[in-house]
Parts: structure tokens; sequence; C-alpha cells
């Protein structure tokens, strides 16, 4: 490693000094639950406190020790982007081993890098390979539910600053796309552009985060505490509840329809509510992605609701509710439960299976492939057999009046063909430990995707605890490069990345 | 359809004069199963008699009614491929109708079709959805049989021809990569080239089989008619067997061997051979695709076999000989079977589940996606990377001393994407037939790839009997559009083929 902090593109003390700023952040993060263990006075206080003190002491020695510059060049960027979600979570589980809770680091790793990513997946409520009988949801403490929800928020806020700031700057999957279409200045200074976003973006997510909170609050059935929860998770398409059968646990059409609308917000892109909020109607409804998304989400539901209402005989009621709430759970990658969708007869069940494969819109909080980029892989497909027919033609992809660039297009193509590579060795991998297809692949595109829920062994009734411990660091390095839009992250492991 | 007569850049009756000549000449292979029956004595020689006499009076009425012209044009061209898969399944089907064996026509249709795409997936041994049971393949008439495997070998030959001679003058899914590689002259004119070009390829496959079928025969298990039906279906990657345990029936070493080693030939470019044969001994080594072929099927038997002695207490020597044989079946999508991979411990039945996505050589009788797509994938993947550190560089695609021209590679990636889309609407629509996930997955792909046997209700032990009728021509409408790399037969649907 000598020679590599004197690589010519890349400062290493530099990535470290803002990886440091980072940790020093979360360190206030881990602060919240600290009030909220005061408040309800269960006595693991100091688990947060501890956790905080790390946090700031670390990170800040490596903010004080390697001072970064200002100016990030393209390498350093996609080493802190990758790394930030990484070192987080490595800090971020400290309170789930401080108070005694995991006695496992993996299992709190996996808990905090599934809250970052707003996947949702959780190790909790089951025996580890181990032995070890994690806790239920139920009977955590009120601050670890808290910490949980809160990781899903901050990670989707910094998700939405991530798709919407800086990966168009570095070129990665496509998300070039959105540059124009972000809210803050547009200079090409990295810092002031980002932050300058970061904060009109903020507050959107700050409002609605704020409404879903009130809309569940006035509800009997939660609490303020569960509304916050749920309220963080939902804007994060995050999925953790602090109930073992997740949102089922309510039963309440009113709660399942204020959940269904938020995840639905949340799946679409934050740069056009903020666009919406500032009065611009027209350029909200006319964005394709966002039509595209909606009218998907709407087959499906008609679809799924169909499918329940004629073979498992659900009333027609009964049928919109389960059907759409699971529907837009999976579409948005939240993962929230109602109704154990392997039950359902296959026509319902498979369905939401190729659901999976969607996401929602760039520039939400959801994960998965995304709507922009099923919407472009869609019209390329008709293009090629346009050109089929006119094999010197010139042809155009144009979604709305925009026209997209070729290497934006093969780009999109090309993440598409990798994210189902990387699908299916993960899925691979997990059967090397003895899981069946199905467990295996809903495992794999749970966790790349972001979902949370999986199939098999791993259903919505389920949980992860089981997988051994080196299954579980590949999902959560799954996760985090799902997450991270793969290429953000495997371009690390290149040669290219290294070479001088 | 009226004035589509007279569409400008499609003659109808050229093409029906085109299917009329394939239909006549079908009429002599129909003929062939006669001889077996007379042979064998077993009474049904008028079945293959009046099934011969249709295919001459229908296709030489088509034939002379709508004398075709010397020249196709492209469109037209399509329409022939495409076309011919189907009126020849359709009329090659009457034997098993004429005969009383299948009361139903699309069962019959089915199997045809199964036959002539080198599919090999039977409805042969199960009781179909209007409660008829369809006879166990052992208490098939010899002549049957007998033409179940001509029909793969048939189509085997068709598909070679296909690929390496009239694919590429149609620029469909990359396959103008193989123009230069196959053998015949050079000229643009269409049907001279097709027709040197098969008559040499004709040689080689004709060879192949011969050479195989001596071995087999050499071996005290197999007579003569065994031998040359395994050399048909073998050649073929068809996967038809004349038993209904496939080759397990056979439970010999030496016959696994020679079936693996020819299954593992017929998955190379027949071009290749060619060259081979000719004394080119250094452009078939030096072959990109055929030394990845090579090594991903070294890689795949390694890691099945590891497997099947790790974890499913094989001997070594087993768990090679079981492994080898299996991992060349699907890599070639030939499909046959000495083992039940459903029962194997998860990490080598999930592998073998992702060979179902590889496919033998272009310019094999191997299916599925194909081994040069893959290679150019994986290419472009690492482009990709590289891309993303060098923004602007034009960066090229080579595959040994070729340079991938940017169009075929976007061409390709769209086939898999293609490729994907449609295997997953596939799932789906065998899901509404009540089926689950992992028998509608094993469907899908087992007929869009042309392998034969899927998973779950579909798996190696059974056969594909049960589906509703409607969902049979979802399939068989599946193994013609797999067989013919998707574009061809699709692109017939698509609004711009018809424009004027
Ligand atoms: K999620
Ligand atoms: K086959």
């Amino acid at each position: 490693m000598a020679n590599r902090f004197r690589h010519p593109h890349i400062n290493f003390l530099n990535v470290l000094g803002i990886l440091g700023a980072f940790i020093f952040y979360l360190g206030f993060a881990l602060l919240a639950p600290m009030f909220i263990d005061l408040i309800y006075d269960e006595g693991i206080w100091h688990t947060f406190l501890y956790s905080a003190s790390i946090a700031f002491i670390l990170g800040g020695a490596l903010y004080y020790f390697f001072k970064p510059e200002e100016e990030l060049r393209i390498r350093e960027g996609f080493l802190v982007v990758s790394l930030t979600w990484l070192f987080l979570s490595l800090v971020g589980a400290l309170p789930f081993v401080i108070s005694g809770i995991l006695p496992s680091y993996t299992d709190a790793v996996f808990e905090t890098m599934s809250g970052l990513t707003t996947t949702g997946a959780t190790i909790f409520g089951g025996e580890t390979s181990s032995g070890f009988l994690n806790p239920n949801i139920e009977s955590l403490p009120m601050s670890i539910l808290f910490w949980r929800s809160l990781s899903h928020w901050l990670g989707g806020m910094g998700i939405i600053v991530l798709t919407l700031a800086i990966l168009p700057l570095l070129g990665v999957g496509g998300m070039q796309l959105f540059r124009a279409e972000s809210p803050g200045p547009t200079t090409d200074k990295l810092t002031p552009h980002i932050q300058e976003t970061a904060k009109l973006l903020w507050e959107v997510y700050v409002a609605f985060t704020g409404l879903e909170f009130l809309l569940l609050w006035v509800h009997p059935s939660m609490d303020w505490f569960e509304a916050i929860n749920h309220a963080f998770a939902t804007l994060a398409t995050g999925g953790f509840s602090t109930k073992d059968a997740s949102i089922q646990a309510f039963d309440s059409v009113y709660i399942d329809s204020v959940i269904t609308l938020f995840m639905f917000l949340a799946g679409i892109s934050f740069a056009m509510h903020f666009r919406l909020l500032r009065g611009d109607i027209k350029s909200f409804f006319n964005n394709r992605e966002t039509r595209f998304y909606t009218l998907i989400t709407l087959i499906s539901i008609f679809i799924v609701s169909l499918s329940l209402w004629l073979f498992n005989e659900y009333s027609v009621g009964d049928a919109l509710r389960y059907g759409s709430f699971q529907v837009v759970s999976i579409v948005t990658t939240t993962g929230f439960g109602t109704d154990n969708y392997e039950l359902w007869y296959s026509l319902g069940s498979v369905f939401l299976f190729l659901l999976f494969f969607t996401g929602g819109c760039a520039g939400s909080t959801g994960g998965g492939v995304k709507m922009i980029r099923w919407l472009i892989i869609i019209r390329n497909t008709f293009r090629e057999f346009k050109q089929m027919v006119h094999p010197k033609a010139v042809l155009p992809i144009r979604i709305g009046d925009k026209t997209i660039d070729h290497h934006i297009q093969r780009t999109v193509l090309s993440f598409f063909v990798l994210y189902l590579i990387i699908f299916g060795l993960g899925a691979f991998i997990i059967a090397t430990m003895g899981f069946d297809l199905e467990s295996a692949i809903g495992a794999s595109i749970a966790c790349l995707g972001n979902i949370g829920p999986g199939w098999g062994e791993f259903g919505p009734t389920d949980n992860y605890a089981q997988i051994p411990y080196i299954g579980k660091w590949v999902l959560i390095f799954m996760m985090m490069i799902g997450r991270l839009e793969l290429f953000t992250v495997l371009l690390i492991f290149t040669p290219a990345f290294w070479k001088q």
C-alpha cells in the first residue's frame, strides 16, 4: 500500500479525511436514540453515548489529521462514496453490540448496512448459524428500534443527494441523465453544488416525513413513536418496522392506505417533488419516468388484485387493499408487508416476483433497476427492431423531449446486464451454503435490489438470521453495491481504477 | 390482408412458394419412419405415407402455384425463416395424430416443434389437462420414436445453415459476426451462398453423426436403432431419447462418455469443425468462442463435480461422470439426463440452473444465449469500467484479432436483455396457469433456451403433458423464438416491419 499513498490521481489522506467528517456527523445521529432511551427509561442510554463518543473521536481524529482539501478528484469521489456506506455501517453497528443485544458484530453490521442502504432485511427474530437466538423485533428496546429507523431515514436522504447531485457528476450507470433535473446551482464545482442541492431536497424530505408522521399519529393504533419510526422507514423505502408482523400488525385500512400513498411518493424522484412544491406542476406530470412508474404500478395493482380476487377468494376491497399495498411496497423496494405473498396463487405471486426487478424512479429513495432504465431498455428494444428493417439509419432514443446519448444507452444496457449477472452470482453464493433455488434467488435479489424480504426461507415472514456469517458479508456487500448503482463500488475492484 | 399482398417490400406469394418447397422436402423426411415401421412391422406405415402425401401435395401445390423468384428480399427472408419452423411443425405433427397416438393436435405440434427446434421437451408420459394419458416414450412405436429423433436431426442441420449462412445476411442479434467465418463462397447473392455453405456443413454434420452412431452401436446395450436415434439427438443437441429415463437407462460409463464428447462437439460451431477437418487446426484452437466455451465447460464440471463429491457423497469417479454429463448436457442445451439434478445439494443444482442461461457456440446446434454473446457481454462490462476512469476515450472491444463494431455490441446487449424479458414474461404466463415459481421459470427457460427439461413440475424426470393447451402454444412459440434468435420472429410483430 505504501506507494499507493503516492497515487497521482488519488490522495488517500483526503479520502480518509472526508470519511472522518461523515463519521463525526454520524455521532450526532447516534445521540438521538439516547434521548429515546431516556424518555422510555430503558437504561441503555450509555450505549448510545459510548457509540457517539467513538464516532466523534474516530471521525474527528481522521478529519483533523487528514484535513481534506476543498476539491475532490473523480477517483477520490468513487472511493468516498463507496467507503462512506461501509464505514458508517461499521460504526453505526456499535449500539447493537455495546448494548449486548447482538453478540455478533457481523449481524450488527448487517442490520446497519440494511438500514443505511434502506434495504430493511433483518437478522432479528431467528437463530444464527452459531446457535444464538437473535431477539424478536418487538422485544427490542425503543432506542434500538429508533436507531434502525433512523438509519433508514439518513440512508435515504444520503441516496437522494447521491443520485441527484454526485453520481451524475461521476457518470455512473447513466445517472448523467438527471444532472439537468436536480435543483441547486448548475455550477461544475462539486462541493457548492452538492451542498445547495442537498439543502433543498432535505427540506422536501423532511416535509414529507413530517406529513406522514402526522397522518399516522392521528390513528389510534399508532402512538407517536410508532408513527415516527414508520414515517422514517416509508420515506426511505426502507421497510424496518417496529412490529414482528410488519404493517399487518396494525390491521388498519387507514394505515395501509397512508403508507401505500407515501411509499408511492417516496418512489418518485425528489427533484420532481421539489419542482412540484415550487408550483411547477407541468414538469411533474410531464416527466416520462414518473408517468411510466405510475403506469407500471397501476397495471401491477390490477393484475395482482385480480389474481387475489379470482383465485384467493379475497373480496374486491381486500384484493385491492392487499394487492396495492404489496405491489407498491415491492415496486418502490420498501418491503413492508401486510400479507404473505408466498401463499398467493401463482399468478399473483410470480408476478410480484417479477416486480422485484423493477424499482422506483431514479432520484427517489427506491432501489432496484429503476424505472428510467426500464424505459430506456424498452425503447432500445423497439429501436433494435426498427434498425433491422433500416440497417443504415441512425435511430435516436427519445424520452420526452430529451434524446438519450448513445453512450448513456449503452451504459444503461450494461448496467442491467451487470445487475442480473451479480444477481445470479449472489444466488449461487447463497446456494453454496445449502439454501434451495427459490431462497437463494430471493435473498440475492432482495438484497441487491434493497427490497428486504425475499422468498423461500427468506420470505416475508422470515428473516436473515440463519445465514452463515460469510454469507451475511456477501449480502452486506450486495446491499451496498446495489444501493450505490453497482459501478460506483465495483469500479474500485478493477485494474483500470488503480492504473496510474 | 388484401392490400398486404401488394406490400412494396414483401411478395407474400414468393414467401408461400418457398415454404411450399420446404414442406415438399419434409415429405421425403416423413417417408423415412415408414421404412422403420416396415422393418419392425408395427403396422402404422400408412400413417407416414399419408403424412408424406399431404406434405407432397400441399408443398407441391404451394410451390407450383406461387413459383418463387430467385431473389429474396430482406423482409421476405424474415418471414420465410420464421414461418418455416412453424409450417414444418404443423405438417410434421401429422404422424402423431394420424396414428392415433396423440388425440390432441396441440400436443403433436408441441412435440414436433420441440423436435425441430432441438428442444427435446416432451408431452409423452403424463396426463394432459383434458385428462388423456399420453403414452410413455418406451411404449411408442419405433417409427414414431425415429420421427422424433429425425425431427431433431433435421432441425439441427437447419439451424447450422440458418446461423452461419442466413442470419448473418439478415443482421439478426449480432450474427453478422460469423459471416466471414462460414465456409462457402463469399458472394453477396443469398441463394448460391446458402446452398454452397449448406452442402459443406452438411457433410461435417453427417460425418459426426455417423461416427457417434458407430461408437454407440458397438456397445452391447445399444442396438443400431437406439444408436442412430441417440446420435441424431446428440448432434442436434436435441435431447429426445428412446427411453423414459433418458441416457440413465443405459447406465454405462462408456455410453455416457461418448455422448458427453459428442454433445460437447455439437456445441462448437460447425464452421470451426469444417475448418478443423480441412486441416486448419490453428484457427480452430485460436477461436475465442471455442476457447471460452471449453473454459466455461471445464470450470462448471469442476464446480458441479466437487459439489457432488463433497455434499452428495458421490465417489470421485461418479462425481466426474454425472457432473460432466449433466454440465455438458445443459451448457450445450441438449437436455439428456443421467441424474436428477433437482436432488443435488443446492451448490451443484443452483449452479446448473445458472448454466441454463449459457448455451453453446453460435453456429453449433446449441440454443440459449450462446458463448460469443457472453464473451462480448463480459468484455463490454470491463470496458464500461474503463470508460468511467477515461470518460472521453473511445474504447473498442476486441475478440481475438477482431474488433466488434459498436452496432453489434449494442445488438448483443439488446439481445440478452430481450432474452431475459421474454424469459420473465414466459414464466409469468406459465404461472397464471397455477404453476409455482420454480416450475414456471424452469419451463420458461427450458423452452426459450431449447434445453428441454426444466425444474419443479417440469424437472428432468417429468414432462410437459399437464400444461393447459393455451400454455403449450405459448411454449411452442417460445421454443420457436428462442431457436430463431428472438429478433427474427419478433420483428414480424412490430409495426416497423409492416410499414410500407
Ligand atoms: K427496502
Ligand atoms: K435440447
